[in-house]
């Protein structure tokens, strides 16, 4: 006979074998962040994937080259200033520019439902062609799957991509240390807001449009001009709070931000208000942070704003000897500490 | 008012706008064909793609790269033989061997269902580690996204690669010509079998155990022999039948089978019999057809039958000069036209 005792020892679990997947493990936050250490992490380990970047840097034949991958799964699929299709290159284009290389060639992997309307994915191919175009990149290579009804969620589509490192700089999270001043390219959280709006079918007097947008060019505008760009972090799931915790936690450093030179356009604000949501954990899909050498920072931020896609580019702070933690100055003068995203604030916004 | 008619004049959708995708959309025949000619390529067209190969074949920087792109959503997960993780590595691996080039690195893009348990995550990720490492590369970034409960699957896998090509041949479609010699590097329809008996939950004697494996080491041995391959083709989706349509049409030529000389084995052909499926069509997830010069053919034959994984490798015909289509001398020494798959025979088996 086996008692429940008995049961237990021969079978042992650990309580977390015993957790399944939720949203917030999507999100970009603090479960997103166990799920890769202890799941991805645990079991492939290697040198690239402990960079932490949003582009593996790897060497090919002698050429250095960035690769990434992400899967796109928004909904609704389309969204006011953009579309799966258009997302799904700018993502994956702008992670390439987070590690300082030109953007190149993207693979498209589509897993289609059955019952999806053609003429849907006809209007998605077609948008991230012309992303692809106005990027300078090129699909080179794709495949497609069909699950059965109720399977899938109309079409998630993978971009992985390629990069060349032309540059002799090194850019990495690791990188980062005190006196670095660190910058946004423009104002937060639009992305999120605009596909929460449109999903939840709110109105409001104008449309919130998406700020989903290639950033290779601003980069490599900031690179020809010699800025000593120290690390680059586009600004996704997580938001601006969840991005300056990551490279905080990476490079072993503090960072103190001023909330008011943090660029938040007016409505998103207001819808922020409105629904209880912090614009900084907010994701964007055209933002990213840029850790500079203090010397280059106003001839940086000179770049930035010169480029007519980034006027409300702002210097939000700057790197400190500290814990590795996220402080901030707020409006009214207090401080205040900034974590990760814990939990899921927005799904299935990217 | 407006009338009908009207209505229907100032919206004109032609017929095909209102179609829907279908599972054999995904199934590797001509439905497929047809959505990568009337949707992918009509909006993505460029000579990479053009190529039409199982990787695409860039040049990064002065070095010749091969690159592709594939999603799993095989169901079940788990099956004899293999699981998804295993299935996303060998797939990617064996098209970037296709292309002649030593597959590197790989990324990973999971998107996971809610509710999905860790442990069968941890289940999948450590399968593809060790894939990985038996297939000598390195998965070097990745993502993952959660939808919500009931709008995935458990899980779909996305993995792409990276190859590096160091011989100076040529190897694609349009390179196949008359005299050609068609070689097959085992037996065929394994993989597609094992899935579906898994799935279907059907009982056999013994246990049908997929062909999924890595094909690289045996592609280099061929090359490195110096073997004049015109073409590889992995013998996946669609199966023997609809890859040696793809090749004949796009290299323009025609190629003639013996069907005795098609290596089949006998529990697999059995449970096709038994089932009403046609083992020509049935999915491999290791196995692949090379187009040789005939000089070379008898040198390539020994090449893979010296190889363990290879035993059953076998010569099964000759391409020749003609309308490009498969014609086939069945068992029986009758002449049979041998098509592309149409419709789905067995959706979800990679």
């Amino acid at each position: 006979m086996i008692t429940t005792s008995e049961a237990l020892f021969s079978c042992p679990v650990p309580i977390d074998e015993r957790s399944t997947v939720t949203l917030a493990h999507g999100g970009g936050g603090t479960l997103m962040h166990g799920l890769i250490e202890k799941v991805f992490l645990a079991a492939l380990r290697n040198p690239a994937l402990e960079q932490r970047h949003d582009a593996a840097m790897v060497d090919v034949g002698g050429v250095k080259l960035a690769f990434t991958t992400d899967s796109y799964v928004v909904s609704p699929l389309f969204f006011p200033g953009g579309d799966i299709g258009s997302l799904a290159v700018h993502g994956t284009v702008n992670d390439l520019a987070m590690a300082g290389a030109r953007p190149l060639y993207l693979s498209a992997g589509f897993v289609l439902e059955e019952g999806l309307p053609m003429d849907t994915l006809r209007r998605v191919v077609a948008s991230m062609a012309a992303a692809a175009r106005a990027a300078g990149v090129t699909v080179v290579t794709g495949d497609t799957k069909v699950v059965d009804r109720g399977k899938g969620d109309g079409l998630y589509v993978n971009t992985s991509g390629i990069g060349l490192i032309e540059h002799g700089r090194a850019i990495a999270p690791a990188l980062v240390r005190p006196g670095d001043v660190v910058l946004v390219s423009g104002d937060v959280g639009r992305h999120g807001i605009a596909v929460m709006v449109e999903r939840e079918g709110l109105q409001f007097e104008s449309a919130i449009e998406s700020d989903s947008a290639p950033v290779a060019d601003v980069v490599a505008a900031l690179l020809d001009a010699g800025i000593e760009v120290h690390c680059l972090r586009d600004l996704t799931r997580g938001g601006l709070a969840s991005a300056l915790n990551e490279i905080a936690e990476a490079a072993g450093v503090g960072i103190r931000i001023e909330e008011r030179a943090i660029p938040v356009r007016a409505d998103v604000r207001g819808v922020c208000e409105l629904l209880g949501f912090d614009p900084l954990y907010v994701a964007c899909e055209g933002r990213f942070a840029a850790f500079v050498a203090p010397a280059d920072a106003e001839r940086a931020l000179g770049i930035l704003r010169g480029d007519p896609r980034c006027p409300a580019a702002a210097i939000i702070g700057e790197v400190i000897a500290s814990e590795p933690l996220v402080m901030m100055t707020t409006q009214i003068g207090a401080g205040r500490m900034v974590d990760m995203l814990s939990g899921e604030q927005l799904p299935r916004i990217c």
